[in-house]
């Protein structure tokens, strides 16, 4: 596998080309794979990203800062950067994972980048992986209002149906599972208007309803 | 207050002195405080851990790493280094928080000592930082034994209690609180034969046993 491409895409270029080869490498296709080098960069993306949100906003507080950082590595804004770079195409996977497009999988990709980040780090040290991760970056940090992200997806649900002037959503509680100390909720979010039915699991019945808001609201802004 | 013991403790000189009295400076004391340093140090910290244990051990995976970290970046050992460095003597507090002894309280000594990290890499960047707290920690780093500190506490215990022939402890549910969404469990960790009894309180049954359990080892460690 020719790696040239995702050198160019990630405007670096590997001194120890071995270490981006085992950053690409699924568990299932080897034991020398890339866990490790994923334990590694997800503190450097915590970290770059913890940096680059202290100096872009002054005076939000440590627990705003913290909200934001989460939804900028959590699983699919990871899914979306990899899929930028194509990293699903330069994956090592094994037969199976192959087979049932793990490629394509979200843990998958974001795994592997993170990994990527981590074998860049190794390779050139912090102000080399801080330049790809603030590259990556560059355009989500731009775009983040914290004013909008910072609301809950309730509140935001609520705000943006207010807006076309349609009725409220109703949420019904749809099971609850589990034994004491591992009780989910799964909640339905109902906006009957349009049609929109999502659901959200969580350990308490409040989680559960942010979620189903959050996927309601991504269906309205899709719709 | 002169911070020169402060920073030949560190082994650090501050270029911008401004930068280390805010990261001493307690949300109490004035709004101007080191909330926004302790969030930037803490991933710095574990930033720099997570690179010390991939280096350290080849052979961990990453969920054994991830627990190690977890054991030394944890409150305690946090307090344990600040006291190192009698940190406590240098902080402003409001007068509430120093009339009840606020410059001995653990979360505010390990949040001024996650600033003061924050601190340096602005003042300096990454490599300084990294040289700091690397030397802070050389000697918990040294001492870490992955096969005794990834036991869990109750096998540790029992196993304790073996070595010197004495009974299994026995483990008693000793309250359970809280609303369904925000259950607690108080467990207690009772060895008779020593007159050990402990506490634990968590979101599980399971995991209060194991604070209660920690808790006993340490007694009998210290007894």
């Amino acid at each position: 596998m020719r790696v040239e491409p995702l050198e160019r895409a990630l405007d670096y270029h590997f001194q120890r080309p071995q270490l981006l080869k085992q950053a690409l490498t699924h568990r299932s296709f080897s034991a020398d794979n890339n866990e490790r080098l994923e334990f590694l960069g997800d503190s450097i993306l915590n970290m770059v990203i913890a940096m680059a949100l202290y100096q872009r906003f002054g005076s939000l507080r440590e627990g705003d800062m913290s909200r934001l950082r989460a939804q900028l590595v959590r699983q699919d804004a990871l899914q979306h950067v990899a899929e930028l770079l194509d990293l699903g195409s330069f994956l090592s996977l094994g037969e199976g994972e192959l087979k049932s497009g793990g490629h394509r999988r979200p843990s998958i990709l974001a795994d592997a980048l993170e990994a990527v980040f981590g074998a860049i780090y190794l390779d050139a040290g912090f102000e080399a992986v801080k330049r790809v991760v603030d590259s990556l970056y560059a355009e989500k940090l731009a775009d983040l209002d914290p004013e909008r992200s910072l609301k809950d997806p309730k509140t935001s649900l609520q705000e943006a149906l207010q807006a076309r002037r349609l009725p409220l959503p109703q949420y019904a509680m749809a099971d609850e599972r589990g034994e004491a100390h591992a009780r989910e909720f799964e909640v339905h979010c109902v906006i009957d208007s349009l049609k929109i039915r999502t659901a959200g699991v969580g350990a308490t019945r409040r989680i559960a309803e942010q979620l189903a808001a959050a996927a309601a609201l991504q269906k309205l802004e899709l719709a």
